[in-house]
């Protein structure tokens, strides 16, 4: 314990409150401070300006929530014996080192940038914490040998303790709690906000998990259809795949690129060689940073490659596709419109995409590996009862993919402009109607 | 004007309306995005970590409050003869595009670039909007080949409308209101906020300027107060300015390096290097943001000098210098505790600084020159006076320079550890209390 | 016109803007200003403290919400011929009349009063609009002689100008949309709130009716799903509902009193008096209030009526009867419970209740009734869909009446105390698990 | 302790916390529940109409601040022996009872009742404590039988504890900082904010009293400041101080009547009449509240007195008199003024007033009386210094009373109008310019 508790001034939570030395000196490492470098939402802020956060706000969001459910847990269930199912204070710093890790292995544009080069910020993220090179690793030794062991199995979700690890990732976890509201502070939308202190109040220990009481049933309620919300308002907007595709396509042109001799020289920062060789090690990754990306991409601007230039430039000046949904029955009109593009210049595999985005907003599905996701309520007399099966809003999304597919294309398609033929435009517009592809 | 408005959202004024071509092409502008990656508040954000947003949304915002005087004025006062001092809504063109790019040539850490580099972020703004290179300036001149030169002069204060000039430019303009609120919303203090709308709804043209209804008095003057209190609160705060110094230090140091021959091979990035040779252009400047300057330091980490590595370690993983108030009177102590610091091993050249910042609240002067800038208030029967004559508040911080001088200097000064002489430290601590040098 | 708009503060709106002169001089009769002394949410604020506001406040945000439909319906939907179904800015006064008197005809406690003494709010509002003998009428006619019918006919739906109709009344007006974020501001429920700044700009005159663009759906779907929800927690609270049981009793036990000479005397107030004989008048409604009423149960804590007294303490003491949810089976244990509160002393007629508390939260039905109720998007294309088709979460809940039905007794009937037989207090507890009666 | 905490909703606190059965029970008596058929700011919602809350919400409001700071000075400053001045949570309980009760025996528009009825609420909360007639008395004598003068003697500043009569009454105490933030959250006014959590984080006990870490000095600062401004705003606003007037006088019409044989039967509630003739007795005064008293204004407003007549209705219906400011030099002209407003037939006692409002803002006066109110802040080393000697804002408005002095008289007295004699009118204007008397 420090002897005089600190904070950080926080606009979503008010205060941050750092009780442990262990705390504050993992925040101090240059691991954890590499967050304040990377934001949050990736191309969301080219949508909803505002939300320039970085992971590192969210990082302490999460360990300040989880700090205030370990306090409620030991105010209210204290556990007197092994089995009564009640919390144990002991773990509260496993937890609260977990939170406030749970993202440290987040890179630049992580998912764009994982799915070019193959990398997985879960397990970098496990690998920060255990690798003995590391400052957050000897941060956790300070604790004991197998301190950052432990903390890496909550993540991993193979820590005994279920509480804890459920506290951190569930279907109502302090991860999801602290981005709802900090991303709808931040972007100003005003869907993702629910009444957190109502759940903190209604959560309770309870064997091998986490339980809700039934008093609390519409605040539940409330939080998930406010996290269905902001996925179809603000996670999966359109301009922002738009924006996440276009870096996707860049990312793969320099990959490509790499491999030919002539265009080496337009690599002058040596921090993604090693992703393009494969020999990345975990020190290479943690240079990396939106900054580090963004001064390659600045320098891809002037390539010779004049795909690589111009993704470039479209990325950084903010030069979204247009994108239509399409339906299963549509898509098959894909390949023509890829030769519409083609005629007007564009090469499509860097010039069109198609790209999905669904999300499950609550699974009440009862297998043997996610039994204990699913959101339970206790009565009064002890019984307990599954979310969907009493609100009628969560049933109504329970188990269904919610999203949309869509098909991405320059604009120019949709422009009468000396540049493209001028019967390509009209072909190619006709296909488009009430944001659907006809 | 757009067939059909269009909308931003705004944490702080929920939307933006775009409602003129020339205002969306302006915004897509490569100069103009280029925003986005400079941060509005520089090194605050390591003090308040919620304070991350970008020059680009500051700068919308200010757009945003120009738009609604706008449409107060022409609601209220609107202009029926030349000489009535009412408001002419033919210039509302020029006030928006002026509000908007007001910080266009802002760079990354502004301040502190400008103090080692001699650049300026006020001239690189009319060179933006008056080079015929930019994008910006193509986009002004849709509207008339004069108009780029009547934006720069807006914000040059030439401009011959003084109620166009005081909106952007004044001790209460749309420029200061905006970042006040929004960095107040951003940090999470509570001081910054002001009631908005209602000084909007007293402000009046009114001849060679802008004026105040009476009946506004206390909302001006807790505008006023308010300022105040985050320039004490957030804007220097000690923490942030320490960051400031290292940053400071450590350009200063590669400036200094940048002229020996052996480290040279130290820059791989070729972004910096008009600068060190006093050659840049406004395209070189226009390559430079934060993550630009930020993989120059990542780079300099692995630096063979010993210092250059040392500062950049310490700016980018958070290592703040320590800080006390000096006094005219133990401003002569330094010396003697620079020796110290020399003692302990650090450069005290790189290792300390005298950093000082005071802010003018309220100037009531009325000198020929910013005769214009005081607060007035009109009474019903027209007469006029001025606002620190009537508000007690207003008149206590008036003409006053309020703020503090610091001596900064590294935190292992106050620490007993093996590499410093055991003597050193406790002589160095001897001379600090209660945050005053002694 | 008023020559100078004035305005009021509001916690809402942040300023209501009054433009009219009609407007202002209604705000100023008697029967608005009476509206201050009836609470809008009667016996809610028994249960959230902080909703003790009036039913003026109300009024006058539906007023203002209102008002920026028409400014924005006018600057962007203005007729331009008789038949395009665009706005027609001569409706603007009639509309905002409509929008601030829509409540005028409240009364005290509206519901339970109505209940007990068959009068109808909504008739007395049209008799107080058109009523020669008023306040609100007189200044109606200053507009013109016909001025009030018009008025009266909005409210009655037999406007021809459906648009301003259902401005007013329908499942997305002015009313609803300003209750919903006021009782959620005063309740301090976080359930409440919705986006109205997006939603107002989503809206557009169409036809005989009001319209919504497609863009705006989930700014809408939150609305429903808020106003449900607001249901659901708190309009619909069982001790809200509990304390309206034990005034209905209160009022029906005086009614009862009122006809038998030997009690006439415990009414000193001549207030009520016409009503319990009949022949009230308009003029007598107009007398009655909160406080008025309140007063009488003060007077009646010292009636010589046991239950008179007992019942007028339990109402102004906040002394709530227990409840338990019942269901169609459950139901028909009731006879044997009622047995059971009389054996413990109390008269069931007047110590138990059923109520229930159910609401449709939205109607997607298109009978030719109500029709014209279905909230309705337009596309980009100009074809139309009805909300619940394309929303999962408005689908779950439409056409369903959601809510409970409740029975209540005295809280003493779930303790042993000396006053109740000892037997009786465990039998009837036996019925009671999980806040059902079983 | 209660078996299960419980929690009542706030728009202010987000949630009250009861954890004592002696605090439920109190919020439950009789004499607490009627502190919610009183306005806790009087006539202010006739200018502010959103703040119509009551006594009741502040009251719990006070008694959560209260909590919240035993929370944290056990948490951080437990005693450990009798002399080191820390915090003793044995007060606990006396703390929070008194804060709960503070405002109990306050009546309906307590300042004007008291000025013509010579009650006086302080005394009456006293009573209402300690005498055996009452619900509160009761409760407090199942702590101990002494346990009902000792939260009286927190309330007169008697209790041997200062640190507990600080908390409850200073210059910056729980019932202060309650109504700060409440009549600013209701009122919409955006002036009596500010940072609560900061200000209850650097509260400390001090010997025999409270003390503030020199750390949040800005955030006392800024409370101070706040409300100053919500006087000059709110609380002193000129047309609430006009409603006051106008009850004033009605209210002293009303006794002068109550005199006269031939009037007496204007009176028919019993309830005021035993404060007509002085013969009020404790439960006199506890069946009054704000509907009461408006329930004899409605009966007043057909009664034969012309003027009783005539102020009932101007107080009901909300027809407030006009006012100016005045000065000790124009003082002298009213005489005068109040010659013409009898030439137009208004009698000068009844319809013309002279009010004042001031009140010091901050009070650094050492007199052995008071030197326990001044705000101390104490620095690392342990000294200590008053605020205003190190804030340039706070010394602005120390002991200085700040406010105006007006003179109240009949709108209809500026306007012309066929009931005044045409010439009085305009002579009576004339001495009105800028709202000040000339």
């Amino acid at each position: 314990m420090l002897p005089m508790e600190k904070v950080l001034r926080d606009p979503i939570h008010d205060y941050i409150y750092i009780q442990h030395q262990v705390i504050l000196d993992l925040i101090n490492t240059r691991e954890f401070q590499r967050l304040r470098r990377i934001r949050q939402l990736g191309t969301t802020s080219f949508t909803f300006h505002g939300a320039e956060h970085s992971r590192f706000t969210h990082s302490v969001g999460v360990y300040e929530i989880t700090r205030r459910i370990c306090d409620l847990f030991l105010r209210n269930y204290p556990t007197k014996n092994e089995h009564d199912g009640l919390w144990n204070d002991d773990e509260r710093i496993v937890a609260l080192c977990a939170a406030l890790l749970h993202d440290i292995g987040h890179g630049a544009y992580s998912h764009t940038f994982e799915h070019i080069f193959h990398t997985n910020h879960e397990k970098m993220t496990v690998d920060i914490i255990t690798s003995p090179q590391t400052e957050v690793n000897a941060v956790l030794r300070t604790v004991s040998e197998d301190f950052p062991e432990k903390v890496a199995s909550v993540i991993t979700k193979k820590y005994p303790n279920k509480q804890v690890v459920q506290m951190i990732s569930s279907q109502i976890d302090a991860d999801r709690m602290d981005y709802l509201l900090r991303d709808s502070y931040y972007t100003g939308a005003s869907y993702g906000s629910f009444d957190l202190t109502r759940i903190l109040r209604v959560m309770r220990p309870y064997n091998d998990g986490i339980i809700f009481d039934i008093s609390g049933m519409h605040a539940v309620e409330d939080y998930i259809v406010s996290r269905f919300q902001m996925y179809q308002q603000v996670y999966f907007h359109p301009v922002s795949r738009s924006m996440e595709v276009t870096l996707d396509h860049l990312l793969h042109r320099a990959k490509t690129l790499s491999k030919t001799e002539t265009l080496k020289n337009t690599f002058s920062i040596s921090f993604l060689a090693p992703f393009f060789t494969k020999t990345a090690t975990l020190n290479d990754y943690l240079h990396l940073d939106d900054g580090v990306l963004n001064t390659c991409f600045e320098l891809w601007r002037s390539s010779d490659d004049r795909i690589l230039r111009d993704l470039a430039s479209r990325f950084l000046d903010r030069k979204p596709f247009k994108s239509v949904r399409i339906t299963d029955d549509t898509k098959k009109l894909i390949p023509h419109l890829n030769e519409l593009v083609e005629q007007a210049g564009y090469n499509p595999d860097y010039y069109t995409a198609i790209n999905d985005s669904f999300d499950l907003p609550y699974d009440s599905y009862s297998s043997s590996i996610n039994h204990s996701s699913q959101i339970k309520l206790i009565r009064k007399d002890g019984s307990i009862v599954e979310l969907s099966a009493i609100s009628e809003l969560v049933k109504a999304i329970t188990g269904k993919f919610l999203g949309d597919e869509r098909f991405f294309f320059p604009k120019e398609m949709l422009r009468n402009s000396s540049q493209i033929d001028f019967l390509v435009s009209p072909q190619f517009s006709a296909h488009i109607k009430n944001d659907y592809l006809v």
